[in-house]
């Protein structure tokens, strides 16, 4: 197997299981010159880790990363970045009771089908552990971004049927739900609190917004904009669907209703709409860039279900132990990290479209 | 720039504008021993090509296709196999009116941001013709796929407003609309000419099952079975989004809704539902493989439209020529052929996923 | 299988049989912008062709390129630019009498193992016409380098034991031999044609210097510039073995011998000599770039040799036909184009590696 | 910049500083189901390490390795396998006298030129210290090889003048100098003794043989056998060439003497003479891969020696501190490492060569 590394220019390659030693990544590509420190990528690791709210999985995990290579004197050398972040609570659970069985909603039947055997211990290589090593590269992805002005910022567009209808930014993971609006947040708590007490979990929409980027990043044909997205995206555990702009509503529009109209506004082009959520032909078009994540409700729950062994002999489960009720709040450092990771892999793509680009550069 | 490759064992790279000579592809990594012919190409071709309904261009291209290379004696060598199909209608058309001037809804504005320079006959290479080389490829992998079982199909499931409510095997490519429903066709035709008196367009939304791919296919964390069909899916133009099994309606339900219990049926491990559709943890579960693609409209109608030229000068502009009303069916037969493309590389890389298989293929 | 494909921002991925409908190339990441003709390409093919002296082959291929996309009004537009070349003398001959067997020296047993099945004609895809395609794909690599100075230039260094003793510049591609130095070349001519006479072949050395590199152009670990360039040359047919600078002769010397002391000279820094070839941690130093191949004698010989059919029954062959005494003379032009590929993925890399490029790109 | 990971299927990312906080290697694509623990690595790295004769450094590195991930229970899930090996002694060294200068022989000048900036403590990641995370890798690799009964090994041909003239199997790794015959070791320890007495150093070849390939191994273009073979070996730090076979020794034959007649032994084919070093079109042929690199003089050495600081001031420099006076036995079992990766990884391609084979494995 293989499939850990996502990346051309800007490669990260992530290891680790959740409940190994540690887990981590290693990012090859960033260029030197850029200053980092571990407080940098504590940051964002701090909007993921468990144990923050009564909405998340009471799993201890300080998650404090280490950055071992590529750092010097507080600025980056250009050599690959390798962070780790040690499992502190692995010891702790016992196991054994899920080693055998396969739990319905995860990866423990196809895991087993395809290696022939699993590191049953709470997921191993797919738990929700491993995007953590994902955020630690977002983070230096976003902060590249950040010395030319691109912000990526994601949050909770709906939980359940409870959808946001106002923005505040001031309101960015300021919520448990991570909804930017308070009385959506105020719902969508009593909301997961009712699953809760049902044993029971529930799903949501991420919402992704990527402002200031240039017009023209994002490859033609394979590696587009949009296509890199999806994939960087959907990579993420639990995401069921992505769409851009106007998404699958815009099967529904005509071509007069969903084309966005170019207008010259005080010498500058824009868009007058954005159902193409920014993006043309696989491009940039200079606007925001919009997308939503469809995020599954948590599989692991505490009720009943039916479920086979390795067995293959049927049987019951109710899962027991720390679970988060609902993905999405965790997710969402997670949507942005992918995001930016894939952005700054396609802007240095993008510097080598032209040739006066090359030469300007050389000479 | 780059970005015109997809896949890592089984890879192909596509070629080719609208209006340039001809159009193609190289495949690198077909296997030999593949019996492979052109007249094999040819009917995925045909079924794509332009011309054939009354919902399609009338630009005539035969889009007869030529092997150059990889097959001798009507068998794969295992080296790489080029595919090309010439141009034939590229002489006739005046592009002089739209060559200064960005249309709405198309890759004009965001070409030129990337490249400072642009083929503007008829999209050049971001035009649907390019599609062509990747049904060529399609064909191709679904030869190797037909080989062990794995059959991939792909139907319009709706236009518009307009859904089907049954799926009738015997319809697929029969119908103008691509539905598998002779009453939701008849009303998307209907609505599809409407479109067309007002000088419009519309979208809808294309399904695709994978049937019989055996479980394990797709790698765990960033090249997973479903982020790497949603990188080939939405790389295709006019693809909005993209949703596996539930997709979006995901998002609403509870775990205990959403879960796929496992059973034993007759000593097989099936799974009681399907909201994953397919997919656990990035690999295929044994069940069928199922996704939803969003179409956009299509972009060109003759319709009056506010834009800009390349100076950035406010202009009207109504797009004349020959276009599809609506590019949901003839993007069926694409989606297919990148779902087909997609799978055969994972499979492939799933291969190398045990020492066991390892051991037994040298030994 | 595959690996038909090479680099990573400027791609190239070759096709095509020996006596197959054509072979060609298809470049991925060529920037928009550059001047690009047929022409230019055509140069570069003619000193590769067959049939130009009495040291070559009289097979007959005028190797005229097609390109068929990617240039749009003699201007490259950043997109994929496929170059074809028509096989003319595919028909005539008759390999009937090779088909079962296997020539020594030749691909033909380890094509057979591996794949099961042979394109016997001519070598199929081992055939040296490969290389045409490389020769295109080299041409256009050049052409960047052009624009900002780099100049690759290669020449036979010896045949046989003889070497050259001069470099005279006014030469290069104008002997048979590829000698930039008369006498040599001269030389050479006899025992190529002593050779010759006793239906026997010979190998040599060809010599590649890029002048007007800037330092820091390779990565620091794998992708190195040596590294590279060692693929990328070792990947021609026929090579045996790479050396840069003093090469295997490095071995002998002591480190205050071996290593280059820099120096001032008129406020550059220099290196007082180039044992290193230019490269230091894999790493272009601002020097000449200097490497050296050895080139094996052409394996098709008219002499009887001892070898075994496709069943394993010992046989004796005398290969008939028409065949190169010496494959150096026009694995000149192959070796300059593979270097100048290789190169040019590298300098587009190297772009990248600093923050304050990226921010003055994007700023 | 990038270009820290090798491999397709089998995939190392290696990182790291000498005098960082730690260096190390992830593994992506290591199949499920190899036994592997520390010791299986720590054995190889062991071979490495420094301290261990007279003729290496005296820094004091334990190299200890630690496996934060992919394997369970002892046997590799096919998840990431991540290894750590802390820098103990990376305190103790002062480097503030190299910190402004460049070092001649190394890539402070190119480092410095590329980045603008590099950890001037050791070499940083062009430190010679690098290649134990490649031969840790290459322990996995190794051990993957010797489940089909691959074996490769490296050692000492040559050392100044001084070459081999026996081979004793049970010599290696046995002897100070890692030459396999204990006359020509005396004598190179004699030689390397009166370089060290003139504060100088020396250089050598390594060969390398790799025994019970199956036929059939290397792609047939660009990913050769013996291209990738070339790109892993001069990857290594200090390696000025690489030859294959006869090597530059077959420029100098004719093809009636370098080509290796086929016969038949007992129903199996066999070449009566390796000169191809066991590949032929790029593809293993069934003999014995025999390849040897040149190993240039250290070029740290305590003499003085002009270069200029980044001031571009001239300089004279005499490196003080613990350096090895011969990098070639050292080097020895990097050499194995990069070439045991590199043949897994090819021998995992060539699984996927035929369709009998995916038939067979997935029917």
């Amino acid at each position: 197997m293989s499939g850990s590394i996502f990346g051309k220019n800007f490669t990260i390659s992530t290891w680790g299981e959740s409940h190994g030693k540690a887990i981590g990544v290693v990012i090859d590509g960033c260029p030197a010159g850029l200053p980092l420190e571990e407080s940098d990528i504590q940051k964002d690791l701090d909007l993921r880790k468990p144990g923050t709210s009564a909405l998340t999985t009471k799993r201890k995990e300080s998650d404090t990363c280490h950055i071992l290579s590529g750092v010097f004197e507080g600025v980056t050398t250009g050599t690959p970045i390798s962070i780790v972040i040690y499992n502190e609570d692995h010891h702790s659970a016992d196991y054994s009771d899920i080693a055998d069985i396969f739990r319905p909603g995860h990866a423990d039947y196809t895991f087993f089908s395809k290696y022939g055997i699993r590191d049953y211990r709470g997921g191993g290589r797919s738990s929700a552990r491993e995007t953590a090593a994902r955020v630690a590269a977002g983070a230096v992805a976003k902060k590249i971004l950040a010395e030319i002005g691109v912000k990526v910022t994601a949050y909770t567009r709906s939980i359940g049927e409870i959808e946001i209808s106002s923005f505040d930014e001031e309101l960015l993971y300021k919520t448990d739900t991570r909804m930017p609006d308070k009385e959506a947040d105020a719902k969508a708590n009593e909301f997961i609190k009712s699953c809760m007490a049902e044993n029971d979990s529930c799903g949501g929409v991420i919402e992704c917004v990527i402002k200031n980027l240039p017009a023209g990043v994002g490859e033609t044909v394979f590696d587009k904009l949009d296509s890199s997205l999806a994939k960087a995206i959907v990579s993420i555990g639990a995401v069921k669907g992505i769409e851009f702009g106007a998404g699958f509503g815009a099967s529904l529009l005509k071509g007069s209703e969903n084309n966005d109209s170019f207008a010259n506004e005080n010498g500058k082009i824009k868009k007058l709409t954005n159902n193409a959520g920014g993006i043309l032909g696989g491009m940039s078009d200079g606007s925001d860039i919009v997308f939503r994540a469809a995020i599954k409700p948590t599989p692991s729950i505490s009720r009943i279900q039916k479920t086979v062994d390795i067995n293959g002999e049927e049987q019951e489960i109710a899962i027991k132990g720390r679970h988060d009720p609902i993905i999405v709040p965790r997710a969402v450092p997670v949507v942005e990290a992918m995001a930016a990771i894939c952005v700054v892999d396609l802007l240095f793509s993008a510097m080598l479209s032209q040739m006066k680009n090359i030469k300007s550069f050389w000479i």
